[in-house]
């Protein structure tokens, strides 16, 4: 059976400015492969609403499911949440879910209008708890909605995950060889790749503190599939003369 | 006069899976901003022909210039210039100057059909020259392809950015406060960012070593215009009783 498939939206101008490197991709690329959700497609786009309500109509229709990082916080130029709820075509109303765990956290009179801003959600949202800084996200048909910065939002995907029905997992199983050049293995590897079409073989040259080589790497849901293609390059690069070894270059 | 505007095409398994933490789009953010085509958009896609031909025909459309990483090396995975010819509707041919400057690359004999694949271009593209590993880029139309790796990415950038018109350089000018909390400046920063509309006015909690706080950001293209929003900033941390910082926390 196929895997169900993943679209993430990183919604935020510092990641377009270049003010932040983002981290959020590789680690949901890792986990929703591990869970079999595989990761298809990534975006990233503007604190803009207008961009943000049509790019999430889009893709909540081509995808299994919808991650969005960013644009939850208090201040103005968070309005992921109220962005979510137009494109649902729902009222964006206080949830009051959020709003106890919220009034648990903070002291008398500083749960103010711009924090009672993050427990107002899209009516019909169910939470996705957030054991860093309690304020939650939250999950709207097919669309979860979690923080930007990394630790909250790993900490809400793992609250999250448990709930999500993944397909097989997706593995891989990789073999180096130093001083190998991608272009004296490129006719072998595309026979090995229609060998197998259902596993990704793909080829990634390094070059690190001057060791240099390629890494090819077969990815998919079957083991043996992975491990036969993998023996198969290894023969590949023995005839070349080279000494492959397995696993990924350190 | 409005800045011309850019997107990103990441395109790439390895970024989707993630065994490769993308590097490319922080280094193009910050050069695009410098040099006055501030980036708007970026999608992260699979190698997958249908997918990539349909995506740049869709954002060549919608923004000035539109940017490539991945998918141009010599393996059965590289469809990245294949897929350009189609999308634009030209033949995809041998391009004699990429063949003249690879022949003269390899030794006799090693220029071989793998490596003549990196030569073979929509027709009518011009190269981007390549000082790292030879192998050219090239542009099309608003379309300019480059390599993933991200040292060769970036030499072709250098190479490229010349020949672009840009427009006024995107400045930022931040201020931050230790043990501030985004819930307590947030009102009063709407404030700021309504009387600057033409700036964006981002608010960045960060949590570093036990120092945390909020940095306050405002980026535009008008110097003026970004130190008098972090001149009212600062004015507003002080009044909450906190000593504010020029710049970004380290």
């Amino acid at each position: 059976m196929a895997n169900p498939t993943a679209c993430l939206l990183v919604i935020g101008n510092e990641i377009l400015s270049g003010r932040t490197q983002d981290v959020n991709i590789n680690f949901l690329a890792k986990r929703l492969g591990e869970i079999g959700i595989p990761l298809r497609e990534v975006r990233v786009i503007p604190d803009v609403a207008k961009t943000i309500i049509s790019t999430v109509n889009e893709v909540r229709a081509g995808f299994d499911h919808v991650f969005t990082t960013g644009g939850i916080g208090p201040t103005h130029d968070d309005i992921t949440a109220e962005c979510i709820s137009a494109a649902f075509g729902v009222p964006w109303e206080l949830n009051a879910e959020a709003v106890a765990i919220m009034e648990a956290r903070y002291p008398a009179g500083e749960f103010n209008a711009a924090r009672q801003r993050m427990a107002t959600m899209p009516r019909g949202a169910s939470l996705i708890l957030n054991s860093v800084s309690a304020a939650p996200g939250f999950s709207i048909g097919n669309v979860h909605v979690m923080a930007g910065v990394p630790r909250i939002m790993q900490a809400m995907f793992e609250s999250l995950a448990p709930s999500l029905e993944g397909g097989a997992p997706i593995i891989s199983r990789a073999v180096y060889a130093l001083g190998l050049k991608e272009g004296s293995i490129a006719a072998d590897l595309e026979g090995v790749q229609k060998r197998f079409p259902d596993l990704d073989v793909g080829s990634y040259p390094f070059d690190r503190d001057g060791r240099n080589g390629v890494a090819i790497v077969s990815k998919g849901t079957d083991v043996a599939d992975a491990e036969a293609a993998t023996a198969e390059v290894t023969a590949i690069m023995q005839r070349l003369g080279l000494a492959p070894i397995q696993g990924e270059p350190a």
